[in-house]
């Protein structure tokens, strides 16, 4: 799809200073300008790009004062950040606005599907599953039976969503995601062995709810496994059965969170984080990368880091005392020296 | 599927108090009873949720003793939980009893299928497999050629099994499994590149493993990587080419084993564990979350915490001491001042 | 595919010393040998298996000279370790030769398939994808839009390479890999929401490069994610927007590299090791498994570990002194008790 340098400037109310009729198929960063391309320049570390880039058209801020000639065709706006991200999303909801069936499909004939719905090939339907309208179901994803997907979710390329789970509006699962796998529960027998307890509950997604690929969640042992509303998870990620995560909360990749333990909203949670289970986790906790958090968190806002976790001020100063315990080490050798000198004075 | 107060108390030998032909079609916590559900109250700590449960059967210990009315109607069995966990395994029983063919498939003409099983949609079963009676292989998964199923196991949808991998019997393959993908190996060369060394080998699983959702689980470069009876394998985990992993282990989420490393049997390993490659690990042995193990443990029965780890005493002393880190340097320091003085009297 | 000892001796030019026309049809360790398989004697630990060993056929070094008889059909070659690696990548070859197309697939109209490939059953190929000449694609693999994937390429069984990102020459892509999913960018909102950024990039794998089962490369948020020639990352492994990873670099399962990160080339990093994002990491560092890197490594070829990491023997002195931690807090009480002794003579 091709759009002039009018056309977009018209979009975005802006002001064309060059070839207005100049077409542009693609974004690109001003440093990688190609031409056909268009790009922004909004932080002014990056105004030498400009002089430079073979972008056909670059956005920039009304008030932009060039000292050199420029090749590309300017349009001038309010903010040129802002307008560049509107574009972004105006591109992406071009690129996901499929709809219809492909062929070939597994529907079972009790399934509903909702209207304006996207279908692809090589999708499966189970049994009075339900399919929101406006709903785009990528290929190879698989509702199991009993399954609800929300009005406008979007479902990518090899989802897994097992029996009875619930998925909101408006939610994101990326390709390869797991939703309602069973639960990592067994119990010890006499002999060692171990019995397998059944997970007989679900996983409920509330409305824009986003999970990165290749990230699973497990159903409930009874009850829920619970993401609330507008909660973002990265890729590869792991929710053990009846985890709760509250609303707006985020959590970055490779995580892994313990079985009915609770986070919070508006909580960061770093990447390779590790929960052990039974926790509950306050509102507003932001917790570093790698770290271990075995403790609940009982206080709003704070931030821990580290491996049993604790406050990040005191966590710097034991990772700097690391640092110094060779010192340590040789003061206290040190000491000892001087003080078996004046004990045998 | 429905069942009657009644029907449910002969089941499981208990008996009714109350509306025996009331009709609940699910389980639920007590504390989120809906109508329609069943419950049971076990722990005492739950008693006050049994006055307000909307549950419409609740199992009970036959010598409970309530202090107000009831709303549900209970039903009076020996040991309530013992009573639900065995109503879990029959609704498990009853949701896993699919059978049949469903269509479209690629199943090659030389693969050989057993009796009673079913075969979801969008399944590929190459040439030469097997797959045993009973066996339950979902939607998406792929069987590749020379690969054997053993008899009731069950493949969720969306597993892989490469080139003659051979899964045992009552195995449970949770969904986005890759059993026999390519262990990491390259030889540097010269030039400093990296060049593959074939892996040739295969994955087997003995009777009754069970692998959790999308974990990986390499072949080996010749010979076997093996998961040995009743394993049990938590979603996420890496399992590289050659391991051995002993009868009746249990290994949570996002751990790590790396190549030819030998984890011994009962043993319990914590979620985020990574363990080098070529170590050899005693039976029973307990390993904490996000430990890391770069030594063999030699005596069985240890439990071990840390990165590197050691015996959860000494880590458990370490973290204590860790913690003490910044007053061991004020009174280094204080130390310091007062041998000063002490020195120039 | 059955093969006579005297066909490999002229395949790998050595000398037959036994039994000819006897027919292998597999590969094993020494150790492991049965009856139609043939094996290698490289290491001298390895002799004494030679005399007892099932295989039918064993390749050994040309000066091999036994002091007991054998009971397997020798193959005396200049170097046997070398010459069944040759077998190896044989044996491999001639399993990934599969050519032609399976039924049901889905190929859009506008899709360009090259020659002598390999297109599964289960394959999407979306609008304008170009397939390679060569190129093998396995079952379940989804190939968006506008995606190029170069010849002689693997894609392994249920591997999805979403909108536009490009695949080189000779990668090889194992199941269940996600390529071009979306960056994990989001603007938190004055109330708290996390509003999406929308992620235009792709992801551009160069030649030779191969990454490992269910691993997450997700595209840029605009330009590109780049892996750069002969690469080569293992299972479960997270890359997110923005990332480059140099030549001939090689990255351990687990591993998660945060966003616009820059790894140079020749670098080996461990597994379940974690880099926070825009960093720059200089050619040929070393990092051991579960380390965390927060700073930019500047110096070429430095070994690291530890997280926060630091030079390896720093860190091993480190670990060293905190099992001295107690016994340092024992001789600081110490001190201390003699120190007001003295002070109070």
């Amino acid at each position: 799809m091709k759009f002039t340098a009018e056309q977009i400037a018209t979009l975005l109310g802006g002001i064309v200073e060059g070839e207005g009729n100049l077409e542009v198929s693609r974004l690109a960063k001003i440093e990688q300008g190609v031409p056909g391309a268009i790009s922004f320049l909004a932080n002014p570390k990056y105004i030498p790009y400009i002089y430079e880039t073979d972008s056909s058209v670059v956005l920039v801020n009304k008030d932009f004062i060039p000292d050199k000639p420029i090749k590309a065709t300017l349009i001038r706006v309010e903010d040129a950040y802002t307008s560049f991200t509107k574009l972004l999303e105006m591109a992406e909801g071009l690129l996901a606005n499929r709809t219809g069936q492909e062929d070939p499909n597994f529907i079972h004939p009790s399934a509903e599907i909702g209207e304006n719905t996207y279908i692809g090939a090589f999708v499966y339907i189970g049994e009075q599953a339900k399919i929101g309208k406006g709903a785009k179901i990528y290929p190879f994803t698989y509702i199991d039976s009993g399954v609800e997907i929300g009005e406008d979710s979007i479902l990518k390329a090899g989802v897994k969503v097992l029996r009875n789970c619930i998925i909101g509006n408006r939610c994101i699962l990326h390709a390869g995601v797991v939703i309602g796998s069973d639960g990592f529960g067994f119990a010890p027998q006499k002999d060692g062995q171990l019995k397998k307890i059944p997970q007989t509950g679900i996983v409920r997604l509330e409305d824009e709810v986003e999970i990165g690929a290749n990230t699973c969640i497990d159903r409930a042992t009874l009850g829920e496994t619970l993401l609330k509303q507008g909660a973002k998870i990265d890729n590869l990620v792991q929710i053990a059965h009846n985890v709760e995560i509250g609303q707006h909360t985020a959590i970055a990749s490779q995580t892994g969170i313990s079985g009915s333990t609770k986070i919070g909203k508006y909580c960061l949670v770093g990447g390779q984080v590790g929960f052990v289970g039974h926790l509950s986790i306050a509102d507003r906790t932001q917790i570093g990368g790698q770290s271990g958090i075995s403790k609940n968190v009982e206080s709003e806002g704070l931030i821990l880091r580290g491996s049993p976790a604790q406050p990040i001020r005191e966590q710097l100063r034991t990772e700097a005392l690391l640092k110094q315990l060779e010192a340590m080490y040789a003061r206290i050798q040190e000491l000892e020296k001087k003080v078996a000198n004046l004990s045998s004075q």
